[in-house]
């Protein structure tokens, strides 16, 4: 399944906000190993923080953690940015 | 569509290794606007390589930006984890 695509299809029907959607899959091949999503949460978090003020209640985040896969969805309702706060072209 | 039951099921057919996948989403209700998902994609690597030995040739990037959604996909094959790594039970 094309990963881009599923994306896309939710563009067909844009809400007048801004949205940031992390999705972190970690599959594992040992069964108890270290559970890296769990890690990474917070930290991608605070790097997401840094850059777009992100208000503790608009965050959602679901965590699933099976034997051999474990998933991470960040859901974050983003202020509309404004034009001077670009940093990439 | 469920984005977990979409990672569920490639779980179905387990490969013998450890994969991060990373999947980034922006949804700008502003044409134009600031591409958080250029500026946030170094900085998640660096998180990830801070925790995991991450070879660059083992990291596939894709970015596809645009007019409303920036989407990113990043694909990491971890090197096999030892058990001594683990700092999340």
């Amino acid at each position: 399944m094309n990963l881009f695509s599923m994306f896309s299809r939710r563009s067909s029907a844009p809400v007048a906000r801004e949205r940031l959607q992390v999705l972190l899959a970690h599959e594992r091949a040992v069964i108890g190993n270290s559970d890296l999503v769990a890690v990474l949460r917070e930290e991608i978090l605070a790097v997401i923080a840094k850059h777009v003020p992100v208000e503790r209640e608009k965050v959602r985040v679901k965590m699933d953690r099976g034997d051999q896969v474990s998933l991470l969805e960040v859901d974050i309702e983003l202020p509309e940015m404004p034009q001077k706060a670009q940093k990439v072209a």
